[in-house]
Parts: C-alpha cells; sequence; structure tokens
C-alpha cells in the first residue's frame, strides 16, 4: 500500500491517522505541493484533480480521503473501526466529518487561497480574515453539536477515535498554523487533546513526516 | 420521515433524488434560504450549521446530504443501493460524490457567494468568474476520470444511478443557472441526460417542488 502524501495536507494528515489506527502497513511517497509536483502528468494520472491524498494497493488508484478512510474500513474490517457500528451512530459521526470536510476546509485550501491573493488581489489581512471566518463559523456549530450532544465522550463520538476526530485533528492543526483562536471551543480543544496524546495521531502529524 | 428542505439548494436536492431512488415515503418542509429561515432558532435547533437539508426520523434528526444517503442506505438496504456492493467499486463512487460534495459545491455555496460580494466587495462580474472557476476545474478532472474509465456506463458508474449521479446533476442544475459553459464535458452531458429521464430525478428538480 502507498500512500502518497504532503506533510503538511490536511486530507493525507487524516489518512495517515487512519492507517496508523488500522494499524496498516504502508509506504509513504511525497507529492510537494509547495514545488507544485501535484500538477505534474504522473501525478494526475493518479489524481486528475491534481490534489493529494492518493493511496494505491494492487495497481488500484483510491483518492479523495473521506472515501479512502471509508475503503480502508470496508475493505479492512477486522482491524480498529474508524466508524462505530450502529447505523444511526454511523450518521452522527459521518455528519460531523462532513461539517468539517465540506463546509470548512475546501474553503481554506491553498488552491482557494491562492485564487483569492492572485485573481481576486485581496490583501493578506483580508485572506486571514477570510480563513478565520469559515473556521470560526464551522467550528462555532460543531462545538454546539458536541457539548450539547450525550453520544460525545472522550473524543467526538464516545470514548474511541472516530472519522470525526480524524477530520478534526487537522483541521485544528490548520488553525493553529493560522493563529485562528479557538478560545470559544473548549469541547473541540478537549477533544484534540485526548487525541494528541495517542501515538496514532501523534506519528501522522504534519511535523513527524519525512518531507516536513 | 421528514425532509426540511429547500427547492434550489443543491445538497437538500441530492437527498430528494435518494429518497425517490430509495421509494422512501416522506413529508417536505420547505426552509426559505432567501427569507433566512435556516438561521431561526427553531432550524439551528435542527441543524446548528443553518443548513439544509435535514431529515428527522423518530424523532432523531440527520445532517450532512451525504451522511443522510449513507445512512438511508444503510438503514433501508432492501429498498434500492446508492452504492455498488463491491468495495472498490464503492470507493469509485464515493471518490466522485467527494469531488463534487467537498470541492466543487461549498466554493460557490449562498454564503460564500455572500462573503465575496459583501464582505470582500468582489463585483457580480468576479463573483460569476469565481462561480464558474471552480465548476470547470472540477468538471474538468471529472470528465477526465468519467471519460477513461471503463467503469463508467450510462451512469458514472455503470448502468444504474448511484451517488455520484445523485450528486451531479444537481451541480450541473446550478452551472446552467449560472450560464457556466459545459461544451467540454461530453460524458457529463450525457449522464446528466440520462439521468434526467428518470422519474426519481425528475420529480426532485427544484421546479417541481412546492417552493419553487
Amino acid at each position: 500500500m502507498i500512500l502518497y502524501d504532503y506533510c503538511r495536507s490536511s486530507a493525507a494528515y487524516r489518512v495517515r491517522i487512519a492507517l496508523n489506527l488500522k494499524g496498516l502497513v504502508h509506504e509513504q511517497i511525497p507529492v510537494n505541493l509547495v514545488d507544485g509536483e501535484q500538477s505534474s502528468q504522473q501525478h494526475k494520472q493518479r489524481n486528475p484533480q491534481g490534489l493529494v491524498p492518493s493511496l494505491e494497493e494492487n495497481q488500484r488508484i483510491f483518492n479523495q480521503s473521506l472515501a479512502i478512510m471509508e475503503y480502508l474500513d470496508e475493505a479492512y474490517p477486522s482491524s480498529y473501526s474508524l466508524l462505530p457500528e450502529d447505523v444511526n451512530e454511523r450518521a452522527r459521526v459521518r455528519a460531523l466529518s462532513l461539517t468539517i470536510a465540506c463546509d470548512i476546509h475546501p474553503l481554506n485550501n491553498l488552491r482557494v487561497l491562492k485564487y483569492l491573493t492572485g485573481t481576486l488581489a485581496v490583501t493578506e489581512q483580508q485572506k486571514l480574515e477570510w480563513y478565520s471566518h469559515w473556521i470560526t463559523e464551522g467550528f462555532a456549530a460543531l462545538e454546539k453539536t458536541l457539548a450539547e450532544s450525550e453520544s460525545t465522550g472522550r473524543f467526538c463520538h464516545g470514548d474511541k477515535p472516530t472519522l470525526a476526530d480524524i477530520c478534526l485533528v487537522p483541521q485544528v492543526f490548520n488553525a493553529k498554523r493560522f493563529n485562528v483562536s479557538l478560545d470559544d471551543f473548549p469541547t473541540i480543544n478537549r477533544i484534540v487533546e485526548a487525541c494528541d496524546k495517542l501515538m496514532a495521531f501523534k506519528t501522522a502529524h504534519p511535523s513527524e513526516q519525512a518531507d516536513a
């Protein structure tokens, strides 16, 4: 299994955590987003969107971090489960994950920030406000959902990390990198602290990667 | 089952198609996004993000269109399946769906367009270019993936509609609404034409809704 990866890509960070939690042996090959390697012919053959991560297994290529993680759970059902068993609980975990993966993360992606400062010529300050706005808005809803539900435990859902924590940790990493205040999100902070203690999350951290 | 809905919301449009394909009887309650009903206390109790759709069943609320559709497939396994059976094929369909749901649709959401023209004071022309840019970039990758794969059939995956077609049709509807040229995407156009012939897609169309 080969993970085409970039240390600071939060979508790749998610899959690194998932592979660690499931204990699946894999090789990592970095695709340097800052040098534009994601737009090379070679990478675009794997991933026509020119994004990371891509996962290769038995000559098959899997794209889109959430689809990759659902695949890993379905293909390796005997290893650690990224989703609970109950259908209602699975729906809750997926909704928490998608709140981050659809409604926060894509707005602050590198290609979007480049469009803002390039094509739209917004100032650095406006770019930072944009970045902060979508995280703060998304996290406010997430904090409310997490704080008010009895299903929230030590982690986003119960006392074991799930897909939702896997999406949350890289998003909080991004927020801190851009100095977005997280003071209003005590539940989110508490959960991320619990995740950060686990080896699967620690070794997936951007600073721990070969290309860091 | 109650679907909290808005006629022109593409995320709600997806769930309408899914409910139709699966033949699940449900009531629809419109939440008028233009009048700001999504920000009412009442709706935010259902959906803290202030978004549609939400699905209510047995006093439980389900949010996020993709999570809702995965739930419907898991809770009603004997009705029409929105995903293929094989794990590799499921991964492909989910990746196609997420290409739209994560990398195209969120960038062109109403709240994002409002931020662009409001806070960032971009011109109407710049807003339309932004809209068109993300659809064109996303569809270019999607067209390549669909055109080059033997797994593509009459629909995005094989000869039965899946989650991928459910995501594609509302996105193409949006593109047409904003006059984005689709001339370069013959496979996408062909698939959407095939979908448009099916009753499940027809009756889910925005113009067919009570609040249209």
